[in-house]
């Protein structure tokens, strides 16, 4: 009898796809958000679940874990280009929780919803062996503005918001009993609400997802589903300061490892024309261009290799965001 | 340092209302959903979560606890009067879940939604030691039909759908592992879509939510957040036929005792205008009256007792279902 931990998250998804109903949704399981046909616009639907043992670690302050769990609901609507409407809370939490603990998650949550624009409209607590929190984010987004993740063509540009490594980074630090800003990168996400609706607004972005996943396991995800390719070039990868600052101490880690493959990464991934990136240029950094032979390769100088998917999956990996 | 055990779930929530900001919220939390203002529509968001050792007894397979969880959602709609949209269903299992536990789950969820004129359209899988679900409904209804738990007034009736006492009767078959239709009452309860749309379109109903926490407890909160009282008539209470062939069986059952205060009973509980009343009179039962003054009684012949708050409550106790 097969278990979860033979399949994996993305074969569990796909067995669950199979089974449900299609009804009137616009975009359904395998994207970031769902969509739901709303006049002019879509309402988007995302939920994200996170649990003490494998998301929580020890170091995450209360009011950390109520930011995280609201910033990974959001990133979805980002992603989609959407507006947050609001989100619900649903606590699942032991029974020895402390008072003080509840508020403080609670105030995280708020921070976070009230930074991006949004509010906590409803939510429910429940006893539960282990801190386990569910967050369901809902948007707006005019339908000719949506961010799908399919849609990306050959001799488009991907390119990503920000920088990366800053949750390969973190993880290392976790790993190490490191302190400072290189947790707070990763404990404390910033969902890129502003940058999802910019981009949207230009109606030029191909496909776009979040690198909640990592980086290359977010590229596989892309190439599945649109059946292309990409080219990535390791050089023009952007690296996080605080990635930097610790491989300049810790001569052991690679970098480019490091922004490949952690998951916990809270940027955009996406793809875009060559001419309408020239326009948007200023937000976003070139990685490489959508190809299509169905291979994803890295281009290191003049050598050329498949790059690996080796992002986080739960069921088959339990430990902190990634590896 | 006070615990979430002493506090007891409608403090925590209480605690938690305080900390939120608020936002464009029509409702919301202390309603059985939340409601944003979406035109001439609100769209109503309710979402809840259900976990192995609390929620789920041994006996239930997992064809019904994916119904289960998707009911539970669709009540909280029903209870304002709304038109489902869709779902969206985080599921926490532990790494050696089997494939066809998962796909029975997921049939059960999909059936329900099905059924009830809906669709699953998302979700999240993630590990966790038990099994935590998390299902989040929304759906939409006109503003002039929403049925808020707010708005009861002296002299209204006081009424519920169906029959109550399946809950109790169900948790007494899983205490006494007896098999047949008085489990299959609790453990696949039936939304009231049908019922509360219908009242809904009446536009006459003053206050209404679902007996989820059971019928005392339910009336507890009508009454916290009504300011009124109500006066219940002990022989006016409908009960379901499986407690009756039950209690015929088991002399010691006390069948008020167990269609008062158990919760699971996705019925729905109203106040309505005498007069609306008998337009609806089909529908419904009468329990009893909205009061001025400020108690609970229950009537019972000539006898007027003050009625007990004894509905389940999350973190105070863990049984299944309740007592």
């Amino acid at each position: 009898m097969k278990k979860l931990s033979d399949l994996g998250e993305r074969q569990a998804i796909r067995l669950i796809s199979k089974i449900l109903s299609e009804g009137d949704v616009a975009v359904g399981i395998g994207d970031d958000c769902a969509a739901l046909d709303f006049g002019d616009e879509y309402l988007l639907v995302s939920t994200d679940m996170i649990t003490e043992k494998t998301h929580i670690p020890d170091v995450m302050t209360p009011w950390q874990i109520g930011w995280f769990i609201i910033a990974i609901n959001l990133s979805d609507i980002a992603a989609k280009g959407g507006q947050p409407l609001g989100l619900v809370l649903s606590l699942g939490l032991p029974k020895n929780t402390t008072e003080s603990f509840l508020k403080e998650l609670m105030k995280g949550a708020n921070d976070c919803a009230t930074k991006y624009g949004t509010t906590i409209i409803g939510g429910d607590t429940k006893e539960n062996s282990q801190i386990t929190i569910c967050g369901t984010a809902f948007g707006t987004v005019r339908k000719d503005e949506f961010m799908s993740r399919k849609g990306a063509k050959p001799g488009d540009i991907v390119a990503v918001t920000g920088t990366l490594g800053k949750a390969g980074a973190g993880y290392f630090a976790l790993q190490h009993n490191l302190k400072g800003k290189i947790l707070k990168d990763i404990l404390e996400p910033q969902p890129k609400i502003k940058e999802g609706r910019t981009l949207a607004k230009q109606k030029t972005v191909t496909s776009c997802m979040d690198i909640s996943d990592g980086l290359s396991s977010s590229l596989y995800q892309l190439q599945e589903l649109n059946k292309v390719g990409f080219e990535i070039k390791k050089d023009c990868i952007p690296l996080s300061p605080s990635l930097f600052d610790l491989a300049e101490k810790h001569t052991e880690i690679d970098v480019h490892e490091y922004a490949l493959h952690f998951g916990g990464e809270y940027e955009l991934l996406l793809t875009i024309p060559p001419d309408a990136f020239e326009q948007a240029r200023e937000k976003l950094t070139a990685i490489g261009t959508v190809t299509k032979e169905q291979d994803i390769a890295l281009i290191d100088g003049a050598s050329k290799t498949i790059l690996k998917n080796k992002g986080y999956e739960h069921f088959k990996d339990s430990d902190f965001f990634n590896l």
